[in-house]
């Protein structure tokens, strides 16, 4: 017999009501996934969610992550009528309900905690923002990942249930057809990540029509190739069915992929199992038949029958404040027992840092052969990761080159029989990487991955999306001018570095010896709030004297000159390998009466931050004879070079060559640094 | 009993040994995947590839891919080996070889043709421009399209030998785990590509190690679940083997994956099957031990022996010189026959356009109310698409938005039922798209594909190597702007426009009417050199008087002056739908007396390629009074504000909401214009 009664249905009806009603108000939007997934949703919320409405910030909730978030308006329905609790910009829970019936109402309008897809930073339990397809895969994985190692680390024999919760996720066609998504459901069944259900909407349907157009691969099959354990549920308002399936996930091996046939826009009798119904509204006489399919009141608008928030409260909130409350007693002990573990797990939560995170910091001294900021960077992670535990990271399959191995015997690898191990093989899987180091942050950790700086290009959708939550991740990308050399152009990075500066809210930071590298992590550590792409050299630098030029601590206000030159002739503006050179210039121009202010410029961002005063000591407005010298696309310097300076950096793709030969061919000299100097004073 | 003899066996020796020396004397470069490859490799070039070396230009030559770029030295090999021709840079065969053996001398030094990974544009006989991994596996799966594609559309009875040739492609672990290769394999498999072989080089290392690190999943299952005809050859050395399964290829339904187990590193005593054999020279000790264990004169160096060159000529030699003087002859008869389709193979070889190909692009009458560009782009699409048979492309599931399905009857759909079908649906896989494309421009199409812009970021690494590559490929991205509304931040380009105007090479036209749409189509349809990136609205747009202002013509040169203000107080410069608004902030201006003449700049990359007289005669040094104007972010836009001029953009990302709200919220009004360009005066 079903557990399931009429009030179920009601309460699945409503879901499906709500999302048809809210996009019909705004005029815009998809109704129609949000019908055909009512049912499971429901039955996943309802019935198995571990999740207190009354502290969306629990750590050990389950997470629900909607994959296709284009489906926005099934989750703001469940937020709603399970009456997940609001939660202030610190965290902090409000006495009042994150989306009243009200913000359904304002879908999708200016200020509104209902936008077009879910946006994790506005909106009290989304847990991640979803819109671009397959990301939502990979951040649940990361979540799976996160909860592994959280288990693993500050478990403790008798307090396992602290650290359970589970990762629930669900997603459409589209987001099966994202490279992204394969490459996430790859490596969670490589890890056998068995705290993890990915529900897949399969009804059919995607914006082109049916997606026999261009998809007709056996999705279930190869998730089975991936090592996913694959389960199938028929009828999408088969709720018994749906939910045995769930429940078995919970005892699998390995992760589970439950392949779910559903009708998009079901119960619409012009538009059901179309496309129509999939990214506009249903219109006003179709939303009657609809609700008259129900059994609804056909006139009725953002109707919640009695029962419904019952329901919700007797199922999901009763389960959720009893865990909760359990967990609390159980996390009582924990603390008189593992004071310490308790007090990092705070830190967690709040993206804090141990004391003496910074210890172990080197100091690099002078030296003119130096070392590449690949290798400085390798160092200073170790020694900061060592002191804070929960930095859990890797790289696309590179460490040995971007020397991101975490070397200390305790950090160990992360694997299915060592979930403890903090490092991380993604793979060569850099869009997935990315997606995957967003939902560990989201869950907590101070997640990194690194690569080569040119394939940044592979997964910038995260690392923009990590920007519109405001996750600290960290990415270490090397190799990142022409510098590499032999690999050539495909290799070498050009407009990467301005690229990845043009994306909003994201702080980019090419150091240009071991000490900025240093400051460059110091930064990176304590932003709370902003991703850190860090761009570093396969080739060594010279480690600057600081007695002779001024501190690297600087870095922090992302640009400051090196050399004490009060009233310069004319600025040499450089960044990252090309900061030698440019010093290297400023020595032979001084030699020659030419008075030269080497400015490094290791963040725009920071730089920009700053305010006028300081900006306008570094780069005087007055100095207009300026030559910038960066071994990247030259394209954008024009902010720092003015209209009338000089640019000496990359105007096409790179070669195929010893870095030497590359120098001089593309003009990387301080000859050539020096000749634009002088132009630039001529000019004056 | 084999058909493989001892020379045969020293052949692949030789590829092996030529490899080996090569890095070792680059003292950079990748070994090991070329020493467990050569023997597929050489069976598959000499035993079964249709390819005249004496003429790479051959239109029915078979196509081979190397997907894994980084065993260039490889293919480089087979070349020198099979001493293909050298072509010129108008696509005219030379007589002398491509590689010389001096040229495998130069491996990875500057200005040699035989750079670190093979790039299409400076090598005759590398057929696509391969190292970011699995981008080749795409660039196949395009190459398969085109060749179905023409031999339906140009294939005659009698004459099916004409357009027969086949694609095979060899790809890594790296390829297998990026997920541009799962979207292009799984398209491959939709379409039942069986002119499509691919070989899995199954060697269990990457550069972190053992595959077992990160790679778990049954990969020839995953191929099978896509829909693929899977083999398996179990040992590397197995001639017979994989000349049997490359044979049973040939005769498949479906596209064939070859899962071929082999030892990086092949015979060298203490790196094979070890990642140090992966990515950098073996040593000279090791290759002495090495070449000892093939039964190589130890202390040979780029040792050809006697023979070799000649089982080459005996095999692919012989057999590609029949094959190309049978297909002369039936091509001459051909030609007598179906003149204006040989004609038009021509053209396709060329790069060239038919006759009248733009007869029927259409001028839009001025209309205050006007059209959304994406509306425009897809009738200017259909009608020169009509005229033009080998235009092929489509949508990465976004047709109804983007606009861009040809919709005159005999356009048809690209699928295994019909193959001459012109609207290709990508699926929701804009990267694999990308990567598609670029191998259909390989093959001779135009191709196109689109989506929203935002989605730019998703296909980017493409894009890429289509400008590395000088592809003429077409992308026609829509919603280019915050223009999108509802949907939200996540779907909301900022960045995207910038970003695509930093790679070099590639061409980026932001049309501000239909007008200037169809003469960004005439520019690029005639552009063989470059990929063009048409970023389009989704919001409807004046159509501009041009009786009133200067005609849409003036897109070619990039920028021009819409309004005749010879000596300006201001430069009001705006791009796409911020055209019409700087406009009605002109107007506005001249009634109070200030003079502003408003630059519409759709390519800056155009508008850069202008002599200075020109630029400097639309944008005149003198005004530094300027006011830009752009949906999109304001990073960038130095370059034409001046360092004090004022740059309406966006600066942070955009947010749900109806578009009138947003345009009001984020500043982009004629009084916010009209502001901002009296602040400008006055400051002047």
């Amino acid at each position: 017999m079903s557990e399931f009664t009429a009030i179920d249905i009601t309460a699945i009806n409503t879901i499906r009501t709500l999302a048809m009603d809210a996009v019909q108000k705004a005029n815009s939007g998809h109704p129609g996934a949000p019908m055909g997934l009512a049912p499971v949703a429901y039955v996943l919320w309802n019935k198995f969610l571990n999740y207190d409405p009354a502290d969306p910030m629990w750590p050990n909730r389950d997470r629900f992550v909607l994959s296709n978030g284009h489906a926005s308006m099934l989750l703001y329905s469940l937020i709603h009528l399970a009456q997940v609790k609001n939660v202030d910009h610190h965290g902090k829970v409000l006495d009042e309900p994150s989306l009243p019936i009200d913000q359904l109402k304002q879908f999708r309008q200016l200020n509104s905690k209902t936008p077009g897809h879910p946006e994790h930073e506005y909106t009290a339990g989304v847990e991640t923002t979803t819109g671009p397809l397959g990301q939502g895969v990979g951040n649940a994985v990361g979540m799976a990942i996160a909860q592994k190692w959280r288990a693993a680390h500050y478990g403790r024999p008798g307090f396992e249930a602290l650290f359970d919760h589970r990762v629930y996720a669900i997603c459409g066609d589209g987001c099966m057809m994202e490279g992204v998504a394969s490459e996430a459901a790859s490596l969670a069944g490589h890890l056998k990540l068995n705290n993890l259900t990915l529900i897949y909407d399969d009804n059919g349907i995607t914006i082109d029509g049916h997606t026999n157009l261009a998809f007709s691969e056996d999705v279930p099959a190869r998730f089975a190739a991936y090592g996913w354990n694959v389960l199938r549920v028929t009828d999408g308002n088969d709720v018994d069915g749906m939910a045995k399936a769930i429940e078995a996930s919970k005892h699998a091996d390995r992760p589970t992929f439950i392949a779910l046939k559903t009708v998009i826009g079901y119960g619409s009798p012009h538009k059901a199992d179309t496309h129509a119904a999939h990214g506009e509204p249903l219109g006003a006489d179709e939303i009657k038949l609809t609700k008259k399919a129900y059994g609804w009141p056909e006139d009725s608008s953002f109707l919640v029958p009695d029962g419904v928030y019952d329901r919700f409260k007797q199922g999901i909130g009763a389960r959720g404040a009893a865990a909760h409350a359990a967990w609390h007693k159980l996390m009582s002990d924990y603390k008189a027992k593992f004071p310490k573990e308790a007090a990092e797990l705070d830190a967690v939560e709040q993206r804090g840092l141990p004391a003496g995170w910074d210890k172990d910091i080197p100091v690099f001294p002078a030296d003119a052969k130096g070392l590449a900021t690949r290798d400085s960077s390798g160092t200073v992670l170790n020694a900061i990761a060592k002191n804070v535990p929960w930095i859990v990271g890797g790289s696309a399959d590179l460490n040995p080159s971007t020397k991101t191995f975490m070397k200390f015997p305790e950090a160990g690898v992360f694997s299915a029989k060592t979930p403890g191990g903090r490092n991380v093989h993604f793979g060569v899987r850099e869009h997935g990487m990315g997606a995957i180091m967003n939902g560990m942050a989201l869950s907590g950790l101070r997640s990194y991955g690194s690569g080569f700086l040119i394939f940044s290009d592979y997964g910038r959708p995260p690392i923009r999306l990590a920007a519109i939550m405001n996750l600290p991740v960290l990415y270490v990308f090397t190799h990142d001018s022409i510098g590499v050399g032999e690999d050539g152009p495909t290799h070498q990075p050009i407009e990467q570095l301005m690229s990845l500066r043009a994306i909003p809210h994201l702080i980019v930071i090419r150091p240009g010896d071991a000490n900025e590298v240093a400051e460059a992590y110091k930064y990176a550590l304590q932003e709370k709030h902003h991703p850190v792409v860090f761009a570093m050299t396969r080739q060594p630098l010279p480690t600057l004297d600081r007695t002779k030029y001024a501190p690297a601590s600087g870095l922090a206000k992302g640009g400051y000159a090196l050399n004490d030159v009060p009233h310069p002739d004319l600025l040499l503006i450089a960044t990252g390998s090309e900061v030698a050179l440019a010093l290297e210039a400023g020595e032979k121009l001084a030699a020659e009466g030419i008075k030269a202010r080497v400015v490094s410029l290791p963040s725009w961002e920071l730089f920009e931050k700053q305010d006028p005063a300081y900006r306008d000591s570094v780069i005087p407005p007055t100095v207009t004879a300026r030559v910038c010298v960066e071994m990247g696309g030259a394209f954008g310097w024009e902010r720092y070079a003015g209209r009338t300076g000089a640019v000496i950096g990359m105007r096409s793709f790179g070669a195929s060559a010893p870095l030497k030969d590359l120098l001089k061919h593309f003009g990387f000299t301080v000859e050539a640094v020096v000749k634009a100097a002088k132009e630039q004073v001529g000019k004056k």
